[in-house]
Protein backbone atom coordinates (compact mmCIF):
# COMPACT_ATOMS: atom_id res chain seq x y z
CA UNK A 1 0.00 0.00 0.00
CA UNK A 2 0.87 3.64 -0.79
CA UNK A 3 -0.15 6.74 0.88
CA UNK A 4 1.63 9.04 -1.11
CA UNK A 5 0.06 12.25 -0.30
CA UNK A 6 -0.09 15.14 -2.66
CA UNK A 7 -0.13 18.92 -1.77
CA UNK A 8 -2.68 21.82 -2.38
CA UNK A 9 0.44 23.29 -4.52
CA UNK A 10 0.50 20.05 -6.34
CA UNK A 11 -3.39 20.11 -6.98
CA UNK A 12 -2.83 23.82 -8.30
CA UNK A 13 -0.49 22.83 -10.63
CA UNK A 14 -2.32 19.99 -11.74
CA UNK A 15 -5.47 22.28 -12.17
CA UNK A 16 -3.00 25.10 -14.04
CA UNK A 17 -1.92 22.17 -16.75
CA UNK A 18 -5.78 21.26 -17.09
CA UNK A 19 -6.43 24.74 -17.60
CA UNK A 20 -4.19 25.11 -20.42
CA UNK A 21 -4.98 22.57 -22.18
CA UNK A 22 -6.01 23.46 -25.89
CA UNK A 23 -6.97 21.91 -28.86
CA UNK A 24 -3.90 22.28 -31.38
CA UNK A 25 -4.78 22.58 -34.86
CA UNK A 26 -2.83 23.07 -38.34
CA UNK A 27 -2.28 27.23 -37.67
CA UNK A 28 -0.53 26.78 -34.69
CA UNK A 29 1.90 24.20 -35.24
CA UNK A 30 5.43 24.48 -35.85
CA UNK A 31 8.01 22.14 -37.94
CA UNK A 32 10.05 21.33 -35.06
CA UNK A 33 10.49 17.51 -35.00
CA UNK A 34 9.24 15.30 -32.01
CA UNK A 35 11.91 13.17 -30.03
CA UNK A 36 11.44 9.18 -29.72
CA UNK A 37 12.35 9.90 -25.99
CA UNK A 38 9.20 12.67 -26.34
CA UNK A 39 6.79 10.63 -27.66
CA UNK A 40 7.97 8.07 -25.20
CA UNK A 41 6.96 9.91 -22.52
CA UNK A 42 2.96 10.76 -24.27
CA UNK A 43 3.24 7.41 -24.29
CA UNK A 44 3.74 6.20 -21.06
CA UNK A 45 1.42 8.56 -19.66
CA UNK A 46 -0.94 6.95 -22.22
CA UNK A 47 -0.28 3.25 -20.49
CA UNK A 48 -0.53 5.04 -16.89
CA UNK A 49 -4.49 5.58 -17.80
CA UNK A 50 -7.35 3.05 -15.71
CA UNK A 51 -8.77 0.61 -18.01
CA UNK A 52 -11.62 -1.88 -17.48
CA UNK A 53 -10.38 -5.05 -15.67
CA UNK A 54 -7.13 -3.76 -16.49
CA UNK A 55 -7.82 -5.04 -20.24
CA UNK A 56 -5.22 -2.16 -20.94
CA UNK A 57 -7.30 -2.25 -24.59
CA UNK A 58 -5.39 0.66 -26.85
CA UNK A 59 -2.96 0.30 -29.94
CA UNK A 60 -1.00 2.94 -31.18
CA UNK A 61 0.00 4.05 -34.71
CA UNK A 62 2.80 6.61 -34.95
CA UNK A 63 2.39 8.42 -38.19
CA UNK A 64 4.72 10.59 -40.05
CA UNK A 65 5.30 10.12 -43.23
CA UNK A 66 4.34 12.83 -45.70
CA UNK A 67 2.30 9.69 -47.99
CA UNK A 68 0.05 8.45 -45.11
CA UNK A 69 -0.90 11.60 -44.23
CA UNK A 70 -1.56 13.08 -47.45
CA UNK A 71 -4.37 9.95 -47.48
CA UNK A 72 -6.14 11.04 -44.17
CA UNK A 73 -5.91 14.72 -45.02
CA UNK A 74 -7.79 13.35 -48.13
CA UNK A 75 -10.71 11.56 -45.87
CA UNK A 76 -10.69 14.63 -43.58
CA UNK A 77 -11.48 16.77 -46.72
CA UNK A 78 -14.51 14.73 -47.95
CA UNK A 79 -15.69 14.67 -44.52
CA UNK A 80 -14.97 18.37 -43.79
CA UNK A 81 -17.38 19.71 -47.05
CA UNK A 82 -20.06 17.36 -45.82
CA UNK A 83 -19.70 18.21 -41.94
CA UNK A 84 -19.95 22.11 -43.57
CA UNK A 85 -23.63 21.55 -44.54
CA UNK A 86 -24.93 20.51 -41.28
CA UNK A 87 -24.83 24.59 -40.37
CA UNK A 88 -26.95 26.92 -41.28
CA UNK A 89 -26.21 29.89 -43.52
CA UNK A 90 -24.29 32.48 -40.98
CA UNK A 91 -22.46 29.17 -39.16
CA UNK A 92 -20.87 27.75 -42.64
CA UNK A 93 -19.40 30.85 -43.10
CA UNK A 94 -18.27 30.77 -40.03
CA UNK A 95 -17.43 27.33 -40.22
CA UNK A 96 -15.65 27.78 -43.80
CA UNK A 97 -12.67 29.83 -42.00
CA UNK A 98 -11.70 27.49 -39.14
CA UNK A 99 -8.88 25.34 -39.29
CA UNK A 100 -10.19 21.90 -38.28
CA UNK A 101 -7.10 19.41 -38.35
CA UNK A 102 -3.22 19.78 -38.26
CA UNK A 103 -2.56 16.73 -39.97
CA UNK A 104 0.62 17.89 -42.48
CA UNK A 105 1.48 20.71 -40.20
CA UNK A 106 1.83 18.67 -37.27
CA UNK A 107 5.46 16.84 -37.22
CA UNK A 108 4.25 13.93 -35.70
CA UNK A 109 0.27 11.88 -36.10
CA UNK A 110 -0.95 9.03 -33.68
CA UNK A 111 -3.87 6.95 -34.47
CA UNK A 112 -5.38 5.85 -31.21
CA UNK A 113 -7.42 2.17 -31.82
CA UNK A 114 -9.21 0.17 -29.80
CA UNK A 115 -8.62 -3.75 -29.69
CA UNK A 116 -11.68 -5.34 -28.28
CA UNK A 117 -10.57 -8.42 -25.81
CA UNK A 118 -11.04 -11.98 -27.63
CA UNK A 119 -11.38 -13.44 -23.79
CA UNK A 120 -14.28 -11.99 -21.08
CA UNK A 121 -12.73 -8.65 -19.48
CA UNK A 122 -14.17 -8.50 -16.05
CA UNK A 123 -16.27 -4.91 -15.86
CA UNK A 124 -17.26 -5.06 -19.46
CA UNK A 125 -19.84 -6.85 -19.46
CA UNK A 126 -23.04 -4.43 -19.12
CA UNK A 127 -21.53 -1.55 -20.34
CA UNK A 128 -19.66 -2.98 -23.31
CA UNK A 129 -18.51 0.70 -23.81
CA UNK A 130 -15.88 0.14 -21.00
CA UNK A 131 -13.60 -0.92 -23.36
CA UNK A 132 -13.45 2.32 -25.66
CA UNK A 133 -13.72 4.46 -22.57
CA UNK A 134 -10.49 3.07 -20.88
CA UNK A 135 -8.60 4.12 -24.45
CA UNK A 136 -10.43 7.89 -23.97
CA UNK A 137 -8.70 7.76 -20.89
CA UNK A 138 -5.58 7.17 -22.27
CA UNK A 139 -6.10 9.88 -24.88
CA UNK A 140 -6.61 12.48 -22.04
CA UNK A 141 -3.57 11.34 -20.23
CA UNK A 142 -1.33 11.96 -23.29
CA UNK A 143 -3.45 15.00 -23.97
CA UNK A 144 -2.41 16.50 -20.26
CA UNK A 145 1.25 15.45 -20.62
CA UNK A 146 2.10 16.84 -23.59
CA UNK A 147 1.04 20.06 -22.50
CA UNK A 148 2.86 19.72 -19.54
CA UNK A 149 6.16 19.46 -21.92
CA UNK A 150 4.53 22.38 -24.22
CA UNK A 151 3.88 20.26 -26.85
CA UNK A 152 -0.12 20.91 -28.78
CA UNK A 153 -2.00 18.42 -29.10
CA UNK A 154 -5.25 18.56 -31.87
CA UNK A 155 -8.05 15.30 -31.87
CA UNK A 156 -9.28 15.55 -35.15
CA UNK A 157 -12.88 13.48 -35.46
CA UNK A 158 -13.64 14.73 -39.13
CA UNK A 159 -12.54 11.65 -40.44
CA UNK A 160 -14.18 8.28 -42.10
CA UNK A 161 -12.91 6.45 -39.50
CA UNK A 162 -12.98 2.88 -42.18
CA UNK A 163 -10.95 4.58 -44.27
CA UNK A 164 -8.57 5.68 -41.65
CA UNK A 165 -7.95 1.88 -41.12
CA UNK A 166 -8.06 0.67 -44.52
CA UNK A 167 -5.29 3.61 -44.39
CA UNK A 168 -3.33 2.08 -41.59
CA UNK A 169 -4.02 -1.16 -42.24
CA UNK A 170 -5.52 -1.78 -38.96
CA UNK A 171 -7.31 -5.01 -38.33
CA UNK A 172 -10.55 -5.16 -38.69
CA UNK A 173 -11.84 -5.63 -35.41
CA UNK A 174 -9.83 -2.73 -33.92
CA UNK A 175 -11.86 0.69 -33.61
CA UNK A 176 -10.38 3.98 -34.68
CA UNK A 177 -10.94 6.22 -31.04
CA UNK A 178 -8.80 8.80 -31.89
CA UNK A 179 -6.81 10.60 -34.84
CA UNK A 180 -4.51 13.06 -32.96
CA UNK A 181 -1.83 15.57 -34.18
CA UNK A 182 1.19 16.38 -31.93
CA UNK A 183 4.10 18.74 -32.57
CA UNK A 184 5.46 22.26 -30.50
CA UNK A 185 3.19 24.96 -31.55
CA UNK A 186 3.94 28.89 -31.67
CA UNK A 187 1.24 30.17 -28.99
CA UNK A 188 -1.75 28.45 -27.21
CA UNK A 189 -4.69 30.41 -27.22
CA UNK A 190 -6.06 31.76 -24.08
CA UNK A 191 -8.91 30.24 -24.57
CA UNK A 192 -10.68 27.59 -26.55
CA UNK A 193 -11.07 29.10 -30.03
CA UNK A 194 -14.99 28.11 -30.56
CA UNK A 195 -15.41 30.05 -26.82
CA UNK A 196 -13.28 33.20 -28.34
CA UNK A 197 -15.87 33.15 -31.62
CA UNK A 198 -18.74 32.48 -29.05
CA UNK A 199 -19.64 29.85 -31.35
CA UNK A 200 -20.87 27.86 -28.12
CA UNK A 201 -20.80 29.26 -25.01
CA UNK A 202 -18.98 28.23 -21.69
CA UNK A 203 -21.88 26.24 -19.28
CA UNK A 204 -21.44 27.08 -16.01
CA UNK A 205 -21.04 23.92 -13.89
CA UNK A 206 -23.65 24.68 -11.44
CA UNK A 207 -26.56 24.25 -14.55
CA UNK A 208 -25.13 20.72 -15.38
CA UNK A 209 -25.26 19.40 -11.56
CA UNK A 210 -28.45 17.69 -10.10
CA UNK A 211 -28.47 16.49 -6.51
CA UNK A 212 -29.72 12.95 -5.52
CA UNK A 213 -32.04 12.52 -9.04
CA UNK A 214 -33.35 14.57 -12.01
CA UNK A 215 -36.16 16.85 -10.81
CA UNK A 216 -39.36 15.61 -11.42
CA UNK A 217 -41.04 16.93 -14.39
CA UNK B 1 -2.47 34.15 -26.84
CA UNK B 2 -0.71 32.14 -23.70
CA UNK B 3 2.32 31.03 -23.57
CA UNK B 4 2.66 29.16 -19.83
CA UNK B 5 5.82 27.12 -20.08
CA UNK B 6 5.54 24.00 -17.73
CA UNK B 7 8.57 22.32 -16.34
CA UNK B 8 10.41 19.13 -15.88
CA UNK B 9 9.39 19.12 -12.85
CA UNK B 10 6.47 19.99 -13.71
CA UNK B 11 5.76 16.90 -15.86
CA UNK B 12 7.20 14.53 -13.10
CA UNK B 13 4.58 15.53 -10.53
CA UNK B 14 1.72 15.23 -13.24
CA UNK B 15 3.30 11.71 -14.06
CA UNK B 16 3.44 11.05 -9.99
CA UNK B 17 -0.34 11.96 -9.82
CA UNK B 18 -1.50 9.91 -12.96
CA UNK B 19 1.50 6.70 -11.19
CA UNK B 20 -0.85 7.07 -8.31
CA UNK B 21 -4.48 7.12 -8.98
CA UNK B 22 -5.76 4.02 -8.46
CA UNK B 23 -9.50 2.57 -8.92
CA UNK B 24 -10.48 2.40 -5.43
CA UNK B 25 -13.29 -0.23 -3.79
CA UNK B 26 -15.32 -0.19 -0.75
CA UNK B 27 -13.12 -2.28 1.17
CA UNK B 28 -10.78 1.06 1.36
CA UNK B 29 -12.75 3.98 1.48
CA UNK B 30 -13.49 5.79 4.89
CA UNK B 31 -16.91 7.26 6.21
CA UNK B 32 -15.21 11.04 6.25
CA UNK B 33 -17.66 12.93 4.38
CA UNK B 34 -16.81 14.91 1.42
CA UNK B 35 -17.10 18.80 1.34
CA UNK B 36 -19.09 20.94 -1.40
CA UNK B 37 -15.69 22.58 -1.60
CA UNK B 38 -13.83 19.73 -2.23
CA UNK B 39 -16.65 18.56 -5.19
CA UNK B 40 -16.70 21.90 -6.59
CA UNK B 41 -13.29 21.04 -7.21
CA UNK B 42 -13.65 18.05 -8.39
CA UNK B 43 -16.34 18.94 -10.88
CA UNK B 44 -13.85 22.17 -11.72
CA UNK B 45 -11.59 19.96 -13.03
CA UNK B 46 -14.31 17.61 -15.01
CA UNK B 47 -15.40 21.71 -16.50
CA UNK B 48 -11.71 21.98 -18.17
CA UNK B 49 -11.92 18.76 -20.18
CA UNK B 50 -11.55 19.20 -23.70
CA UNK B 51 -14.98 18.61 -25.30
CA UNK B 52 -16.24 18.45 -29.49
CA UNK B 53 -17.07 21.40 -31.22
CA UNK B 54 -16.98 22.93 -27.17
CA UNK B 55 -20.33 21.41 -26.45
CA UNK B 56 -19.29 20.28 -22.87
CA UNK B 57 -22.10 17.48 -23.33
CA UNK B 58 -21.68 16.04 -19.49
CA UNK B 59 -24.29 16.48 -17.01
CA UNK B 60 -23.94 15.13 -13.15
CA UNK B 61 -26.22 13.83 -10.28
CA UNK B 62 -24.32 13.66 -6.89
CA UNK B 63 -25.65 11.00 -4.88
CA UNK B 64 -25.27 10.74 -0.86
CA UNK B 65 -28.95 9.66 -0.38
CA UNK B 66 -28.55 5.68 1.59
CA UNK B 67 -31.95 4.99 -0.28
CA UNK B 68 -30.96 6.18 -3.64
CA UNK B 69 -27.81 4.16 -3.23
CA UNK B 70 -29.47 0.83 -1.83
CA UNK B 71 -31.42 0.91 -5.33
CA UNK B 72 -28.61 1.60 -7.71
CA UNK B 73 -26.11 -1.87 -5.45
CA UNK B 74 -28.81 -3.88 -5.88
CA UNK B 75 -28.46 -3.38 -9.65
CA UNK B 76 -25.37 -3.95 -9.39
CA UNK B 77 -25.34 -7.11 -7.46
CA UNK B 78 -28.49 -8.27 -10.23
CA UNK B 79 -25.40 -7.86 -12.82
CA UNK B 80 -22.73 -9.09 -10.90
CA UNK B 81 -23.86 -12.29 -10.50
CA UNK B 82 -24.58 -12.69 -14.51
CA UNK B 83 -21.43 -11.16 -15.02
CA UNK B 84 -19.57 -13.92 -12.49
CA UNK B 85 -20.69 -16.29 -14.57
CA UNK B 86 -19.11 -15.53 -17.58
CA UNK B 87 -15.60 -16.65 -16.10
CA UNK B 88 -14.49 -20.11 -16.14
CA UNK B 89 -13.85 -22.19 -12.86
CA UNK B 90 -11.04 -21.08 -11.33
CA UNK B 91 -11.58 -17.42 -12.08
CA UNK B 92 -15.03 -17.52 -11.40
CA UNK B 93 -13.22 -18.21 -7.48
CA UNK B 94 -10.83 -15.33 -7.66
CA UNK B 95 -14.00 -13.26 -9.17
CA UNK B 96 -15.94 -14.30 -5.96
CA UNK B 97 -13.34 -12.73 -3.29
CA UNK B 98 -13.26 -9.29 -5.24
CA UNK B 99 -14.84 -6.31 -3.57
CA UNK B 100 -16.07 -4.77 -7.26
CA UNK B 101 -18.10 -1.60 -5.70
CA UNK B 102 -18.01 1.12 -2.73
CA UNK B 103 -21.57 2.77 -3.73
CA UNK B 104 -22.28 2.53 0.12
CA UNK B 105 -18.84 2.78 1.74
CA UNK B 106 -18.22 5.77 -0.40
CA UNK B 107 -19.77 8.96 0.86
CA UNK B 108 -19.77 10.34 -2.43
CA UNK B 109 -21.59 8.87 -5.78
CA UNK B 110 -21.25 11.01 -8.69
CA UNK B 111 -23.65 9.36 -11.74
CA UNK B 112 -21.76 10.98 -15.15
CA UNK B 113 -24.26 11.57 -18.61
CA UNK B 114 -23.44 12.19 -22.00
CA UNK B 115 -26.62 14.65 -23.23
CA UNK B 116 -26.86 14.34 -26.55
CA UNK B 117 -27.06 17.93 -28.43
CA UNK B 118 -30.19 18.88 -29.97
CA UNK B 119 -28.47 21.03 -32.43
CA UNK B 120 -25.62 20.02 -34.97
CA UNK B 121 -22.04 19.81 -32.70
CA UNK B 122 -18.91 21.10 -34.52
CA UNK B 123 -17.09 17.79 -35.52
CA UNK B 124 -19.51 15.43 -34.04
CA UNK B 125 -21.01 14.17 -37.63
CA UNK B 126 -18.91 11.21 -38.45
CA UNK B 127 -17.54 10.28 -35.57
CA UNK B 128 -20.68 10.23 -33.25
CA UNK B 129 -18.91 8.56 -30.52
CA UNK B 130 -16.77 12.12 -29.93
CA UNK B 131 -20.03 13.11 -28.01
CA UNK B 132 -19.24 10.48 -25.15
CA UNK B 133 -15.61 10.74 -25.66
CA UNK B 134 -15.75 14.26 -24.59
CA UNK B 135 -18.04 13.17 -21.43
CA UNK B 136 -14.63 10.20 -20.46
CA UNK B 137 -11.45 13.15 -20.96
CA UNK B 138 -13.98 15.05 -18.52
CA UNK B 139 -14.14 11.59 -15.80
CA UNK B 140 -10.42 10.95 -16.25
CA UNK B 141 -9.58 15.39 -15.41
CA UNK B 142 -12.22 14.35 -12.15
CA UNK B 143 -9.86 11.51 -11.60
CA UNK B 144 -6.50 12.86 -11.81
CA UNK B 145 -7.83 16.12 -9.77
CA UNK B 146 -9.08 13.24 -7.09
CA UNK B 147 -5.89 11.62 -6.69
CA UNK B 148 -4.33 15.16 -6.29
CA UNK B 149 -6.50 15.75 -3.03
CA UNK B 150 -5.77 12.67 -2.51
CA UNK B 151 -9.18 10.87 -2.49
CA UNK B 152 -10.08 7.79 -3.46
CA UNK B 153 -12.50 7.01 -6.92
CA UNK B 154 -14.03 3.75 -8.20
CA UNK B 155 -15.86 3.45 -11.65
CA UNK B 156 -18.71 1.17 -11.27
CA UNK B 157 -19.40 -0.26 -14.40
CA UNK B 158 -21.15 -3.16 -13.59
CA UNK B 159 -24.56 -1.81 -13.96
CA UNK B 160 -27.48 -1.90 -15.99
CA UNK B 161 -28.05 1.72 -17.25
CA UNK B 162 -31.55 1.81 -17.91
CA UNK B 163 -31.84 0.59 -14.39
CA UNK B 164 -29.80 3.40 -13.36
CA UNK B 165 -31.48 6.18 -15.22
CA UNK B 166 -34.69 5.05 -13.92
CA UNK B 167 -33.61 5.38 -10.39
CA UNK B 168 -32.05 8.49 -11.03
CA UNK B 169 -34.80 9.99 -12.74
CA UNK B 170 -32.94 10.96 -15.97
CA UNK B 171 -34.26 12.46 -19.52
CA UNK B 172 -34.58 9.26 -21.85
CA UNK B 173 -31.79 10.93 -23.95
CA UNK B 174 -29.24 11.04 -21.78
CA UNK B 175 -26.47 8.18 -21.47
CA UNK B 176 -25.13 6.67 -18.19
CA UNK B 177 -21.06 6.93 -19.25
CA UNK B 178 -20.08 6.58 -15.58
CA UNK B 179 -21.16 6.15 -12.18
CA UNK B 180 -18.34 7.18 -9.89
CA UNK B 181 -17.56 6.83 -5.90
CA UNK B 182 -15.88 9.00 -4.39
CA UNK B 183 -13.87 9.40 -0.79
CA UNK B 184 -11.44 9.48 1.38
CA UNK B 185 -9.16 6.06 1.93
CA UNK B 186 -7.51 3.97 4.53
CA UNK B 187 -4.76 3.83 1.57
CA UNK B 188 -4.01 3.35 -2.24
CA UNK B 189 -2.77 0.33 -3.61
CA UNK B 190 0.78 -0.02 -5.02
CA UNK B 191 -0.16 -1.27 -8.03
CA UNK B 192 -3.66 -1.90 -9.25
CA UNK B 193 -5.55 -5.37 -7.40
CA UNK B 194 -5.84 -6.75 -10.79
CA UNK B 195 -2.01 -6.75 -11.61
CA UNK B 196 -1.47 -8.55 -7.95
CA UNK B 197 -3.73 -10.82 -8.58
CA UNK B 198 -2.49 -11.58 -11.82
CA UNK B 199 -5.85 -11.31 -13.24
CA UNK B 200 -3.86 -9.96 -16.20
CA UNK B 201 -0.89 -8.93 -17.00
CA UNK B 202 0.96 -4.95 -17.54
CA UNK B 203 1.50 -4.69 -21.19
CA UNK B 204 4.84 -3.72 -22.37
CA UNK B 205 4.15 -0.19 -24.50
CA UNK B 206 6.02 -1.31 -27.20
CA UNK B 207 4.12 -4.58 -27.87
CA UNK B 208 1.16 -2.21 -28.38
CA UNK B 209 3.14 0.38 -31.09
CA UNK B 210 2.74 1.11 -34.41
CA UNK B 211 4.80 2.64 -37.34
CA UNK B 212 3.01 4.48 -40.23
CA UNK B 213 0.86 1.51 -40.25
CA UNK B 214 -0.09 -1.84 -38.75
CA UNK B 215 2.66 -4.80 -40.80
CA UNK B 216 0.68 -6.32 -43.39
CA UNK B 217 -0.68 -9.98 -42.61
Amino acid sequence: MKNKKFSADDQALLEDIMLHRRDVRGNHFLPDLLTDNEIEKILHAASLAPSVGFSQPWEFVIVRDKHVKKKIVASFSTENKQAKAIFSDTRQQVYATLKLEGILEAPVNIAVFYKPSTAPVLGQNTMVEAGEYSVVCAIQNMWLMARAMNIGLGWVSILNPEHVKDILQAPADNKLVAYLCLGYVDAFFAVPELETLQWEKRKIIESVVYCERYPEK
